[in-house]
């Protein structure tokens, strides 16, 4: 199900005058900061808790709801329109085990589950933007016009997507990136701290552009570049 | 003529109550983002549609008003005070052939045009700051203070335009790149996506830094940089 | 004193209903900036105008209140709740010349000066955050959940300083600089222009990333980098 900001609104909260519920599912960094753009939105979200194998010190304001058993049997005992909304709360990182544990957790809530949409009240997103169902976009950031967020995926703190570029399922643009206009990037692809991508490139799934790289070619399906301009990394180089 | 976006505001809209008409030259991608700034803006700006050879996909919401001959008509026959504001919109990209195409569509509407200077409503405008008619700031950008922005010139998406610096008419500072404080930047450069450039220094006439370039010292005009540091560019290198 | 800025407010301003006096210690560049930003939070500081050795050309709206010397002599005559606040409006640049007058200046007016922490409106500072006494956060950056940024600390336009990063007394993040999450920066440091540092570093007192740096390992105190990835500086090389 596509979802905008303003549909899921709609859809969601009925008149949408109360904020909805919402559980983050981690408890480490990227966990407060993506509840602490949930709360800017505080018409939209009720932030309940966060759910992880043990409480952390993630705030003493934000309850700790268990782990991803509890709940599970949770929301079992909920019809789907009472459930609360879910957001992932851990960036997974650069790796393929990242990568694995953000999709085992998605998958564990099964298809039913409802997927929030969290964005940063700071952040820009063109009404022509599409951002699926657990994308979240941080602090200052940019979703320009006709750009697509992809479920799950992460555009991080003063981000930039500019037009009509294609930020697959569970991908994460780091902080400070840019990625310029047409640019499409695959699935679970990372876009390292402040890294720049030109216009009108191809992405692969999994590829993974460093820290700071300046990606001037299409980058294939799992390749990781790095430098300026962008090439392949080689392990020891 | 000198136009800040307060003292437009008052020239032209009178009380200031209501949207001055706004006619965006371009159907493509730019042209989009564009009008989206606009909007950002609707108290000041009111769309009334885009120029374009032919119609684009630009927008079910965006009537095509024809081409350039049939806009340049249908400003023959009003007033200039009842005129539509005009503005480019699209970038021409950092080659000469780009640069060439826009400065003949301002030509063609000649001297008596109604250029709109158009502000995106997330950019931060320092008070001390200028923009000349038809400059262009888009989402998140900074233009700080008593920094200048030439006729045309373009600050995209985040792009940080120092205190003191001096944008040339034409020129195009792409998203994410970032000048330091007291930079001269002449006219019809093009800073590419993600640049940097010192501050204090000299950026000649129809210049190109590169996308990420790291700009450490002045740039002769009509010369191309690439890299960190930034170094002339040298085709097939 | 940890200061944030709502229980600054809170503790200086009373009812937090009346603006509260500030004085910016310099007359260039910087200044003005550090004016603008302030004044963006009108309902936080009244500019009462600026020091510096002699009047400059930093705006017909901001009276020239007397070099360093006349301002020590105005202080000593009020009670300490009575007095202005005071914040440091120059960057000193990446030089120990340049920070050694910053803090001789903090020095000079003594343990008793309230040191403002001026914010620019289109900032975002997490709630969690912390911001220290005479710390300026300018146009459009961020400062991230758990952040800390030191006393007399600039984090320039456009700068993301990331989750729980802390920069250190006196340090300097120049515009457009990104900080990845968890990297300590030490006292007195300068990250320059758009540079990046990434996540979980440390960085040392004094140390220097040049302008554009890639900073993938941690430095130590006084040292300089520079490149992509930061390697020392050599000079000469």
């Amino acid at each position: 199900m596509v979802t905008t900001q303003t549909s899921a609104k709609a859809a969601d909260n009925g008149a949408g005058l109360i904020a909805a519920p919402l559980i983050v599912l981690g408890g480490g960094e990227h966990a407060r900061v993506v509840i602490e753009a949930a709360r800017t939105q505080g018409d939209r979200w009720a932030v309940q808790g966060y759910v992880a194998p043990e409480a952390t010190e993630i705030g003493d304001d934000v309850p700790w709801l268990g782990n991803d058993a509890a709940l599970a049997a949770r929301l079992d005992d909920l019809a789907r329109s009472d459930r609360p909304w879910l957001v992932l709360g851990f960036g997974g990182g650069e790796t393929a085990a990242g990568l694995a544990a953000r999709s085992a957790t998605t998958a564990r809530f099964g298809p039913d589950a409802r997927w929030a949409t969290v964005v940063h009240a700071t952040a820009w997103i063109s009404p022509t933007a599409t951002l699926r169902d657990g994308a979240v976009v941080l602090a200052q950031a940019v979703v320009n016009a006709g750009a697509h967020v992809g479920r799950h995926a992460i555009v991080n703190s003063g981000a930039i997507v500019e037009h009509d570029v294609r930020v697959g399922d569970g991908s994460h643009v780091a902080p400070g990136a840019a990625i310029g206009g047409g640019t499409h990037i695959g699935e679970n692809a990372f876009i390292g701290l402040g890294a720049r991508v030109r216009d009108h490139l191809e992405i692969g799934a999994g590829a993974v552009a460093g820290m700071g790289a300046v990606v001037v070619e299409s980058i294939a399906a799992g390749a990781t570049v790095v430098g300026v301009p962008a090439r392949p990394y080689e392990r020891g180089a």
